[in-house]
């Protein structure tokens, strides 16, 4: 592309092509998208992401992001401080946030243990949670990790670190998904399924 | 999302969700990235959009998008300006400039012709281009629209425009792609390549 466009557009397209999900085509198409659209769309753009930048911080509690240190989730006196769901990520907080059904409070490990990719509990935020969970406040603690093989290995990590209070430790249940049809789900869902059925009341 | 998130970072998410080939759920996953990777990435991008902001604009000459007007294809003297290549948008120029074949000057469009979406002659850049093939240095117009219903009537139509100057009209081969399989190829693409045949020599 140097010898093609301009300095300016040239480097606009090398980082939009580093973003998640966007390869060197779509970063092309995105940034003629935003040049064609200068008052609409790519100087609101860009004062987002200079908002975003000085704004947005890490909460010192829980590690969710925003604009607070605590953040706005663990300053909310109507949630419930008795019960903190364990997520990965912002991402999977999120997630339950859309989904509006846990009223309590959030920890995200910031990642899952992965010793080939050289991520050990030193690298999540667990030292914190056992720290959170001394607080007699706390009665129990929900593992909401992913239901992949790392994310079941870190919440098995995380419940061996807790075992020693007199926490509860639940984690998410599995089975099958809203929706699913018993011919396209994976064999390990419909055992899972098969294994923690119900009485049906 | 309002509730969930800071405005700052919802702000973020909800434009990024207005760039093409990106949803909600992208959004918001290149906006995590880009806050986890402020210095790296996010103040990047926020600079390199404010400079193509600033200096990106359209050569009033054939209408790419350049940092200077004339664009430097146009001020380029070591390329022929006896060939002009039409293209319906900027991408189609960076596509035929990556490819290193053409080593004329370029017309953008900006569009093709498309009576259901309310573009007519007069939307596009035909008249500069007529005004253009004025020029006694011009010798020979390439139309490099895409080979799509819009986008040979559009060639059509600029063809018609030129029919009394005394300028060479030419369009791109059509023909089975480079590494196609004919088992694979459509129905048009295969008359064509019929069509158009050639002699072995």
């Amino acid at each position: 592309m140097a010898t093609l466009v301009t300095g300016d557009l040239d480097r606009l397209v090398q980082i939009l092509a580093r973003l998640p999900g966007l390869g060197p085509r779509s970063a092309r198409r995105v940034a003629l998208y935003l040049i064609k659209r200068r008052e609409s769309i790519l100087v609101p753009l860009a004062e987002a992401l200079n908002l975003a930048a000085s704004n947005v911080c890490s909460c010192s509690v829980c590690g969710n992001l925003d604009a607070g240190d605590p953040c706005s989730i663990c300053n909310d006196n109507r949630r419930e401080s008795s019960l903190i769901c364990v997520v990965e990520d912002v991402a999977d907080l999120w997630a339950l946030e859309r989904s509006g059904v846990f009223q309590g409070k959030y920890h995200v490990l910031g990642g899952v243990l992965s010793p080939l990719d050289g991520v050990g509990p030193e690298d999540l935020n667990i030292d914190t949670l056992v720290t959170r969970a001394e607080n007699p406040e706390v009665i129990e603690i929900i593992l909401a990790t992913n239901a992949t093989v790392e994310g079941q290995t870190t919440a098995h990590y995380i419940s061996d670190c807790l075992e020693n209070s007199k926490i509860i430790v639940s984690q998410l249940a599995h089975g099958m998904p809203m929706g699913g049809e018993l011919d396209y789900l994976d064999e390990g869902t419909l055992g899972w399924a098969i294994k923690s059925r119900k009485p049906v009341n």
